[in-house]
This record gives structure tokens, C-alpha cells and sequence, in this order.
């Protein structure tokens, strides 16, 4: 018989194992699958989930976690065991307190809701939706109820999305921010300038080409990386050596090259994951959080940015000549920098983005809370909106029904795309004070040592340590707006042009 | 506690999704997965197997069936539930002899060996395979080792393939077939016919939305289906609703078509298989013979048949017209049928190509039972094959490195191909009985009621019976040469053209 640590890693291993062939299942579910196989992908994806929740929350585990207590204590806290232990007995902890029948019925519950939304989006009709979204939360009740002496019941949801962080923290985060926010877009928004050269005749296939000369450019390499079109950008792989991002092709817009940076930004995350921790829970990404800096950050900080397209702009010039060769490098970069308040979360410039995020974080906690009523939602939706960003939301569709999250069930992970905005910021001026000729080398189409650094400073780490504790061993700081704050007004209050 | 079935099932289900995701991540390495992938890939598919080995050799597993062995004698012998438990007492019994480290070490050292094979192949150099094979050999030796009373080694093997199957009746039927194919193949030689319009340049494009056009008469539906280019044609899939065919296209040579209806026929049997046993063992493939007269019978009986080229034909003439245009149908009939001693046995036609199999057999059978030493394959390959097809195996290439199988440690595999082959024509006749008028509504582009018998009298049964008994039932005979030879003998003996 083998010693508890390697018979607990052996269990782990088989566990992240099935997390990872989850993930490309989900993959092909979106890209490649019959559409007639859901029935066969729902069962299987259970199946996968049902077996990892009892290799983890088996009595066997709980006894090599005891067992393991003394080791634990003796290893120091960076060590890849003593951070593995901590990890497992943590999620160990959390996983036990919930019946599998119960993470099951969320799952499926989900999986239910999903399509009832599609079509109550397509018909803009949230009445269609409620019944799912009740059952949702519910559930969610339910899930919550599992656990003792919590501060707040939002504290278990958010933590599943982005460890060790509460509610109450990221409160006062987005308080601060909030209070900066709402002055600044007032004072930043630019309607006049002229995008309108964003939107025509993209032809796709063009479209296609010049992203993939973007990822190429910054390091996706064919034998590791695939780029596939779905109607929704995602990145997802089965490990470090097979990265699959996705865009989505827009013939009207060239947004697809700014999710495809976006999604370039996760793909190189995983890429660059621990090797020697590969089929270890420390392996994976650390949080959501952690997960959208590095996404927001190759799409924001490197890919609207002057140094970038000084570099770019003649490529995008010569694919697109019927819409921008008339067109200035000043004058495109205030195009895909304009600010402007709008409806639609995943469309919203730099400024705007964080309200749309401060919203529905409030809004979660309220349901949770049960202070507002599930079939008030789009009322009280839309009364924030144009409290928060000043504008009228048309109908439910560009409204409360423009996410999939809620329909899935996720409640609690709206926050991480801000937490990782503002880390995004925290961490790229780390790597400018570390690689002072950072920009030059953009300039240049120069990406590997920001590649390197990211690798070294953030990557590396896995999921070893909290996303304050990753964030912290990378910039010497941990979450603070200020950054973030400074960074818009720099970049937005000069005018990007200047 | 559910009762012991009920928890029997509940195994049997996970087992079953995993190997049913398995054959996704299969389908996923040879059509989709960055070249990168592959390490990644092999853990994966090696813990999806330990998973369900273990799943279904656990002494949980031999307590359910010990218990259900009251009600296994109770049950009607047809009916789902007892067939479900006499398969599983059967694969119960043959999995807890084998070691879980033995069954792993198999699948890694076909793992290993499959990369050398392909150098040792292109560089045409058996002693480069030769150390590979010997492993996969000796590791086939231990396996066999884990059985008593076995009549002959060899026994254990072919079971693994073709179930209820023994190398004594196998070896009947050969001898059979080789005691007629021997003169046949001397007497319906046709090596005068002209086909060199088959070779030649018939664009890839144009290659690929014919085999669609084909399979799409056939019965491929795009809700189901997926059909995508490969170096070596397969069929695959997730389940009944999720069937994924492969072929390939060679820019020289319209081949790819036959290849395609080959594995259209794989595909539909895997469709129609009993969807109220979808998720357990005896919703799937009988035998891999039973699996090839499927595919054999739409490649071969209805492929290659006049009734459909007389529907078809002016379709491939549109397709190729530089090729075909000039060539009249019975030219073109007699061109696709030509019989002609070859060296590889995936290019050989109907009347040469048992002799490849026969060959195989023989010789896997002297490997198991040590009377032929491995350094010394080349030169008895290439005695048998000029004995046999009175061909002379320039290198070892085209010799004895030709197929795959031995190099993943598949060995007893060769037989299914022509036993699935004899069972074609076998059922073939009984569709034409059920079915008086099917050849005309071949010839009419229809294969609605063709489809539809297959399903009723073959696929239904799914793996309830052994391949004898579900041959028996599909066409009330078992296992017989004969109509084979005699089928052989009417086609190409009046001349296909006529």
C-alpha cells in the first residue's frame, strides 16, 4: 500500500482527469457536436460530475486528509503538497456538507433552464423565463442552507467562482469604484467621435484570417492551439498542451478581433499552468478573477492600445481597405476607445463596463437576500440602468435577459469580470515597471517576454494560492480600483488620440 | 437501497458513458486535437479505462451478480434484464482475471508502439518494429496466462473481438473459404479490364460533396451526423444520436467514396442500435464481425451493385466529367469490380481480399502459439503472399508493416473483418427475401425500407446476444461461407458488365 499522499493523488488525478475531459466535451458540445447529441453530451457531462463529486467527497478522502494533518503541518506553504492538501481539504470541506442529489438537481436544473431562456430572449418575454430562474434560486437557497456560521448566504456562492473572497470585501471594492465611476463616464463619454467605420462589410473570411494573424502574432502556435468559430467565444482545452479559444464572427463588425485577443489572453493562462502539477487540482487556473485579468488584459491593456496598433494598424488597413484605408491611426483608436453608456454588458467600452458589472452584483445579493422580488427584475433592472448609466432599456431581450449566466444557474460570478479588470491593470503595471521596454517591444509585435513574464509572475503559480495571495506574489499589491481608476482617466481623460 | 439491479444498472451506466465519452476523445485525437495534445490525450483515455475497469471488476460488482443469479434463471432469456446480466456475469468473469496493471501496461505499450510502427512503415524497416512488437507479443502471452482451461491460447484473444467465437470454428470456415477462393481467384482474375479512369485528378472539394450527396441518400442527416476528413477513415460517435463517420480523400483516386459508404454502414448500425439501452452494455455493437457486415454490406452489396450505379452514375459523371464522361456505365461497373491480386489489403477487391484475412489469421495464430519466430515475419509474409495471391511483397511497407493492428497490440482482430464479410452476404440475401423489390428501389434512389430492415432484424438486438444468435435471428441461419462463394462466383463470374 502506498502512502496516503500519493493514494490522495492518485484519486486526484483521476478527478481533474474527468474535469479536463468535461472541458473538451463542452468544447465539441459547442463547436463540433450533431445538434441532436445534448440529449447523449447532458448525460455524460453528469456522469463525469457525478464521479469526481465521489472521488472527492468520499469517506476514503476525508481519512487520508486526517491522516495527512501531521505532513500538512510540516511542509511549508509554498510547497506544491502542502498547497495541494490545503486545497483539497478546503474543497474537501465545502463538497462533503452537499448532498450529490442536490449538486445534481443544480446541474440539471441548469442544463433545464437554458433553453427556456433562449427563447424567452429571442421572444424578449422574461415571463417565459421566471419559472426557470425561480427554480434556480431555489436551489441556490438550498445550496446555501448547507452551510453554518456564514457571514452573508452571497458568501458561499461567490466563493465557489472566486475563492477566499467575501462579499463584504468585494462590497467595498465596488463601492469605491462605483463612486469614481459615475462621475467619470459623465465626464469621459465622447459621443461625437466617429466610430461608424467599425461597422459595414467585414467579410469573414478576412475577418478569420487577420485574427489569427493577431494570436499568431502573440503566441498561439498551431500544434498546441486551435481558433474555431461558435456563437459564443470561449476558451476551454484539455490541458496545457491543447488550448482551444472560439470568436464569433460578426460579417457587420470587427469586434471578433478584440474577443479573440480576449480569448487569447485565457488561452495563454492555461497554456502557461504548471506542467509538473498537470493532473492536480494546484494545476488548474486559480480563479475566475485571476482567469479575467489575463483576458482583459491581452484585449485592453495590449490590444487597444497605441503601441499595438502602431504596429497592426497597416495589417487591418490592407485586409479592410473599403472601410479603413481613408481612415487615420488617430482616429481609429478613438473609434475602439470611444466611450458611450449602452445596454449591452459584453459590447460596453473600457469606462462603462464596471457599472454594468457593479448592477448585477447588487442585484444578486438582493435576490439572495430576498429584497426583491423575482418578478420585479426587469423593473428594477431597468430602473438602475438608467440610474447607473443614464439609459432606457427598450425591452427585456437588451435588458434583465441579455446574460446566460442566470439561466445556468450561476449566480455569484458576475463580480469576477471586474475583480479581474481591475487586477488586469494591477498586473500590467507590475510588468511595465519589471520590462520598462514593454511598449517598445509591442511596437515592434514583440510578445515574449510579456508572454515570459506573465508565465513567471501569475501562471506559474496555478492554483496553489488565493487569488489575493496569486495577485499579491505577482505585483507586491493586493486588489485595489486605484490603479484601474487612474489607468481610464489617464488613457480616456488626455483623448486616446493624444 | 435500491434493489440489486436497480444498483447494478447504476454502475453499468457510468461505465458505459465513459466509454461511450472515450470514443468522443477518440473521434476528437484523429479529426480535431492540436498534434500537441496527444500526451494529454493517452493519460485521459487511460483513466476513463481504469475508471471502468475498475467500475466493473470491483467485488461490488461480483456481489450484485452473485445475488441476481435467482432472478437471472427467472427471466426469459430474450428479455433486456437478462441478457443484461449474462453479458455482465460473462465480462465480470473474463475482467477480474486480468491484473488492472496488466490491462493498463497493454494499452501503453499499443500507446508507445503505434509512433514506431509509423516510422518503422515509412522507412520500411521491420527491425525497427520488431522490439515493439515483441513487447506487445509478450504482454499478450501474460494476458492469456490469466485464464485455465483454455483449449487454445489464441482462443482468448479472437474472444475479445468477436465473443462466443472460437479459433476451431473460425478455422473451419477459412479453410473453407480458402479451398474455394484459391481457384476462384485464378478463374475470375480479370487483370485485362480497363480502370485507369479511376485514377487520375478528381478535386477534393469535388470528392467531398459526393460522398455527402451519397451518404445523404443513404440516410446521414446533418442533426445526427457528422462526416470529416482523416488519414485513416473510422467511425465513431457519442451514441445513437450522435454518429461522427470519417473518410479520406486522396486527390488521385475516387476511392474515397467506397470508403465513405463503408462507414456510413459502421455509422447507421451504431444509429439504430436499441435506444431503451443506450446507456448500458447491451445497448451496444454486438461484435466487431457483426459491425463489418454492416459496413461490407453498404460498401460492397448495395456500393458496388449495378441498381445503384444506374441511379447514380450520371451524378459521378457530373462530378468528374474529365474523367468519367467518356467511360459507359457497364465500363465503369466493371472498372470499380476489377479482380486483381494486390499487396495491400484495404485496396483489394471483393474476390482477393479474404485471402488477405485468411493469411492474417494463420499467421496470428502462429505468433500466439510460437510456431513462427517474430524476426522471421517478413520472409513468411511474404512466402504466404505469393503462395496465396501469387503476388511478390517488394518491401516490408507494403508487406508485413502494412496495417496498424498489431502495432496497438490487436491481435485477434483480422478475422472479424471477413467473417463480417461472409455475414454481409449472408443477411444481404434474407434483406432480398423480406424485400423482393429492393434492388429497384435502389435503383430508384431509395433506402428507406433497406435502412428499416437492418434495423428490425440486425441492430435492434443490439449486444443482447452473441454474433451467432443475432445472426441467427436476423436471417435463421448461422455462420456459412457458402452463399458468400456463391455470391463471388455469380457477380463476377458472368462478367460484373453483364
Amino acid at each position: 500500500m502506498s502512502d496516503p499522499l500519493t493514494q490522495l493523488k492518485e484519486r486526484l488525478t483521476k478527478s481533474t482527469d474527468l474535469e479536463r475531459i468535461g472541458r473538451v466535451l463542452s468544447w465539441d458540445h459547442q463547436t463540433m457536436m450533431p445538434p441532436a447529441g445534448s440529449g447523449h453530451r447532458a448525460e455524460h457531462l453528469a456522469t463525469l460530475r457525478r464521479i469526481s463529486h465521489e472521488l472527492l467527497t468520499d469517506d476514503e478522502t476525508g481519512r487520508l486528509l486526517d491522516e495527512l494533518r501531521p505532513l500538512e503541518e510540516s511542509l511549508d506553504a509554498d510547497s506544491d503538497d502542502g498547497a495541494l492538501i490545503r486545497l483539497v481539504r478546503r474543497d474537501f470541506e465545502k463538497a462533503v456538507r452537499v448532498p450529490a442529489e442536490l449538486r445534481a438537481e443544480m446541474t440539471r436544473a441548469g442544463a433545464h433552464a437554458r433553453p427556456i431562456w433562449v427563447k424567452a430572449r429571442a421572444e424578449s418575454s422574461f415571463e417565459q423565463f421566471l419559472p426557470a430562474l425561480e427554480r434556480n434560486v431555489e436551489l441556490r437557497h438550498e445550496y446555501v442552507a448547507c452551510f453554518d456560521n456564514v457571514a452573508e448566504p452571497y458568501d458561499i456562492l461567490l466563493d465557489d467562482f472566486e475563492p477566499h473572497t467575501t462579499t463584504a470585501e468585494v462590497r467595498e471594492i465596488f463601492a469605491e469604484l462605483k463612486a469614481e465611476l459615475i462621475p467619470l463616464i459623465a465626464e469621459l463619454r465622447n459621443d461625437d467621435v466617429d466610430d461608424s467605420f467599425l461597422q459595414g462589410t467585414f467579410p469573414i473570411d478576412r475577418q478569420e484570417s487577420l485574427a489569427k494573424e493577431v494570436v499568431s502574432l502573440f503566441g498561439y502556435r498551431p500544434d498546441t492551439w486551435r481558433l474555431d468559430p461558435t456563437e459564443h467565444p470561449f476558451a476551454s482545452g484539455a490541458g496545457v498542451d491543447d488550448i482551444r479559444i472560439t470568436t464569433h464572427y460578426d460579417p457587420g463588425s470587427i469586434k471578433s478581433l478584440f474577443s479573440t485577443m480576449h480569448e487569447y489572453g485565457h488561452g495563454l493562462y492555461t497554456h502557461q499552468l504548471p506542467r509538473h502539477l498537470e493532473r492536480l487540482p494546484t494545476g488548474g487556473p486559480c480563479s475566475l478573477g485571476i482567469h479575467e485579468s489575463q483576458s482583459r488584459l491581452w484585449e485592453n491593456l495590449v490590444g487597444r492600445s497605441r503601441p499595438f496598433w502602431r504596429f497592426f494598424y497597416s495589417r487591418a488597413q490592407e485586409a479592410f481597405p473599403e472601410r479603413l484605408r481613408a481612415v487615420e491611426l488617430d482616429a481609429f483608436l478613438a473609434g475602439i476607445n470611444r466611450v458611450r453608456p449602452s445596454l449591452i454588458r459584453i459590447r460596453a467600452d473600457e469606462v462603462t463596463y464596471g457599472m454594468h458589472i457593479v448592477l448585477r452584483f447588487e442585484l444578486e445579493q438582493d435576490i439572495i437576500n430576498g429584497r426583491v422580488d423575482l418578478s420585479d427584475l426587469p423593473e428594477v433592472w431597468n430602473e438602475r440602468m438608467s440610474e447607473y448609466l443614464g439609459v432606457d432599456v427598450p425591452d427585456d431581450a437588451q435588458g434583465v435577459l441579455q446574460d446566460t449566466h442566470w439561466a445556468s444557474g450561476l449566480i455569484g460570478y458576475f463580480a469576477t469580470y471586474l475583480l479581474g479588470t481591475v487586477m488586469s491593470v494591477q498586473i500590467w503595471q507590475k510588468a511595465l515597471e519589471d520590462l520598462p521596454t514593454v511598449e517598445e517591444q509591442i511596437e515592434r509585435g514583440e510578445f515574449a517576454s510579456l508572454r515570459k513574464w506573465l508565465g513567471e509572475h501569475v501562471h506559474r503559480h496555478g492554483k496553489k494560492f488565493s487569488p489575493q495571495e496569486t495577485l499579491r506574489r505577482a505585483t507586491g499589491t493586493t486588489l485595489d480600483p486605484k490603479p484601474y481608476v487612474a489607468y481610464l482617466r489617464t488613457k480616456y481623460g488626455a483623448g486616446v488620440a493624444a
